[in-house]
């Protein structure tokens, strides 16, 4: 019998809170305990798996589960950040990127990947709905924009006479916000990482680089929404005399859950009396890289007021506990079928 | 008799070039150097000033000459950057907070401060003329503005329940170069240093902190452009439902040269067969903290293109030597005076 997977990450982004991935994680060694203690014996093995690095770094996230999906990406490794290689990095963690090809996992060669996780928005909890039945999960776009202007300095500098970096990126983030409103859809884009270049009071920025990503669960809608992006930085640079750059780094592919999987967890919520919502996912997880090699599925539990990857995240712990009691309850229903 | 300064500053900005403050110090030790060498003897003692830290830091510049003149600013050995107070950060090279005031020059104590330094704008080398004789400097006053929005998910969190403060900060440094280019004038406005916070591709930014500063021979109109910035910032906290801080953090009063140096210049080079042209100068100097104690005067040497605060600032070693022997020959005018 093909084992069951299941489990969620261990790492958390920068200003984060406390619960992003470690809610599953910890949740998962939980079931396992709780299932070790009772006795109970399951017809397919079980798994228990905690991945690595699934937030965003060297200019993609979900790093653990896309290496165990074999999802390399084209120079991943020799991406450079903080004046240090990604290969470099691993190495200085006990890995090594030259093997990393020995961490994939074949196709087909689980039963399914179950994954508990935190719901990162406020629809659970405004509804007060203690379970979320995952439908898919976004597709998101990431780039990088350098502008490149001239650094003088600001005293000397007359205003027309200006190629100020950071009056043209503020026009680009301020497209991005256009970008994303201008339709009706759930889209999202976002300006969240930037450097400025000399970085000084009395100096007009020469350089600035800053990352844009755009979500929607429609990955042609996501590329259109890099297209427009495009567009605006033509029209940007050449009113104020700057270069932009927009390179296109990853593209994290959506992924729809699988049918099977999500009746399992509505059965297993039944049978705890629990009522559910299906709902698709904002963010980014690592059962979208587990999809591409089987039957996935995820159970959301509320974030209170939809606040994540701030410290004020909080999910509370008896919705906690219901979430892991059906990820429990849904492990058996999946190990019966 | 008075003593005759001159001198200028030995520190850069970071990522500046490698003229902006050593002409004026290499070429006042290259002049000091010559009289010795030539037996010269003058009326007035010779006294070669090298001020430290003439560039923003802390939230103020012109450290060195300030600390001479008594210009201490309220609170300014308290102000913290990168973790350390100004004071924590003088103790660390050798200085002592604490007897600052032992570093003060008396008032009327000199015959003249004289300064020479690179333009650090185009006026000069567009004329092809090698002298510039300073009217006056600019009133300078800097701003920390401080937005506060909510650091969330960027994909789990609506476009519309978003509280950006990268945004709002863009908006801002929008509305900076549209107040400073929104009436007629040389002011000029610019936002050079930025923080955001967290600062990962995929948190929706909760904190930026940026300075503001504008520039003018008018110190009346460089206050009326920080009255526009304060009241543009009150709408763009609306708009972005984003709270933002415009906090004064200093102002450099602009100075006027005095009449007598800047004709003893003008004789000096006529005396060299140089051509000299009068302008004010945009950025800020030592002299001007000077000029609050005694008469001063400055000499500009033609900065290539313009260009300053940057690793393309030059300054032809032709025109640097010429700049040396006129501020050797107006010390030697003075002096006769």
């Amino acid at each position: 019998m093909k084992p069951l997977l299941f489990g969620s990450h261990i790492d958390s982004v920068r200003g984060g809170g406390n619960f992003d991935g470690d809610v599953g994680s910890m949740s998962a060694l939980e079931v396992m305990a709780t299932l070790n203690e009772r006795g109970v014996k399951t017809r397919h093995p079980l798994e228990l798996v905690v991945w690595a690095a699934e937030e965003s770094n060297y200019g993609s996230g979900l790093h653990g589960s896309r290496m165990a999906a074999g999802l390399i990406e084209k120079g991943e490794f020799d991406r450079v950040q903080n004046g240090v290689s990604k290969r470099a990095a691993m190495k200085k963690l006990g890995g090594d990127a030259e093997r990393i090809a020995e961490a994939r996992r074949a196709p087909a060669s689980f039963h399914a990947y179950l994954e508990l996780h935190i719901e990162q928005g406020g629809r659970l909890d405004r509804a007060g709905i203690p379970i979320g039945v995952v439908e898919g999960i976004v597709t998101i776009d990431d780039y990088d924009v350098r502008v490149r202007g001239f650094a003088n300095h600001a005293g000397t500098t007359p205003m027309a006479e200006r190629r100020d970096a950071l009056v043209a990126a503020s026009q680009v983030v301020l497209a991005v916000q256009q970008i994303a409103t201008g339709e009706p859809g759930a889209q999202v884009g976002t300006v969240g990482q930037m450097t400025i270049k000399p970085n000084a009071p009395n100096v007009v920025p020469g350089d600035v680089e800053f990352t844009v990503e755009f979500r929607d669960l429609d990955g042609a809608k996501v590329a259109r929404l890099g297209a427009a992006l495009k567009q605006h930085c033509v029209d940007i640079a050449r009113a104020t005399n700057t270069e932009i750059e927009v390179i296109f780094t990853s593209r994290h592919e959506g992924a729809s859950a699988t049918a099977s999987v999500q009746a399992a967890i509505e059965r297993a919520a039944a049978r705890l009396s629990l009522r559910t919502m299906r709902l698709p996912s904002g963010a980014g997880h690592d059962a979208q890289a587990m999809a591409t090699l089987g039957p996935m599925g995820m159970i959301f539990v509320p974030s209170v007021s939809g606040i994540s990857h701030s410290p004020r995240e909080l999910s509370r712990w008896n919705e906690i506990a219901l979430g892991a009691d059906v990820l429990l309850a849904t492990l058996l229903e999946l190990d019966a079928s």
